[in-house]
């Protein structure tokens, strides 16, 4: 077993909520909103500092980011998982848009919406 | 390459940032928040739907949901990376303690908040 | 003084940071992730009930949520405050707008987005 | 009819939803989906942002803000009406208590969260 995988992950999640039968509970829009309450949880460690004191967590909180980024992942993998979507397929497929709608070129050192793109 | 690869997803992303000079916008404040804001992105497809209708989605839907989970993917991954943090690795650890904080005897069944379980 | 009053509100809020020389952590992008995760405060009390179920909420779930409630207006009017925006002004202004895009004929007792009714 | 008023705006958007037989979709948990929805496209503008940045918007961001802080307060308060909330008197009760949760003395000038103030 590699714990570098996605897939493993979303088995482990799945039998987590089996066993406690919570399935019940899982669907996607009760997950999305877990989701997103966890990344609120994620986003509170951040919200009062700049953006170059967000670059020097101490120990202790970079122990508690890592948590929350935990959680935010597992939400996710069990809301892809109940959609029946494959996550990283479906990242490795918006890059190839992204890398439409933001051309190296024209994209360079700003971050205009690509929307705003002359 | 596998694409069932977090660490390969990094990379790409990594890639992708540094070829546009958007290095300097990816603090973790800024990566936190658009990771928000995508997670909200997500959620609006389920705002009005029931429980059961989110388990439905039409075709069009769908695709675009799929977008917004690597959306979401994307971020996490970036925000993970600029704090030099391995998703996957906190994502096992955390299981390990909703393990012991969810004992599956107590938990069987309901949704009430491990700090609530008697 | 009356209390159904927003301008009062801002007020006294206005008070509360100046008295903790709190203004320096006040930007409109601080301010917005705060009210974003008070926002996230709330919905965490509705992610695993049924529709029908959050709106029967048990006298200790309404007390708390009626706090998270004051903490979304507290940041939201804090940060309109800062914009110089008048949020109530921009409410009825926003409601023109919406009848304009919501037409009743075209609207009743359905939910789709503006931008798709035919 | 003053608009500086929240009850005036609450009963605006009651014979808004009333009107198209909205009320079928607004049950507090979708309801606070659609404000956390709104939050976050009104994030959205600070993004990218410095602190610094946040606080001179152009005048297009400025009328795009003040309407997202419109959407956000009138989710609220459709959100504290189907709740029977009074959101201003919450809000006024919440400062009393965050006034005893920190103290002027004990909170001038930083930003520690009151359950680590010593």
């Amino acid at each position: 077993m590699t714990l570098d995988n996605l897939s493993t992950l979303r088995d482990t999640i799945r039998d987590f909520a089996q066993a406690r039968d919570w399935e019940q509970f899982h669907t996607p829009k009760n997950l999305v909103m877990a989701l997103s309450v966890e990344t609120a949880e994620l986003m509170e460690h951040f919200q009062w500092l700049t953006g170059e004191q967000s670059l020097q967590l101490n120990a202790q909180s970079r122990t508690e980011v890592a948590q929350e980024i935990a959680d935010v992942l597992i939400y996710l993998t069990r809301l892809a998982d109940v959609l029946d979507i494959d996550p990283l397929q479906a990242a490795f497929d918006k890059i190839q848009i992204n890398a439409q709608k933001y051309p190296v070129e024209k994209s360079r050192g700003h971050n205009t919406k690509y929307d705003k793109l002359d």
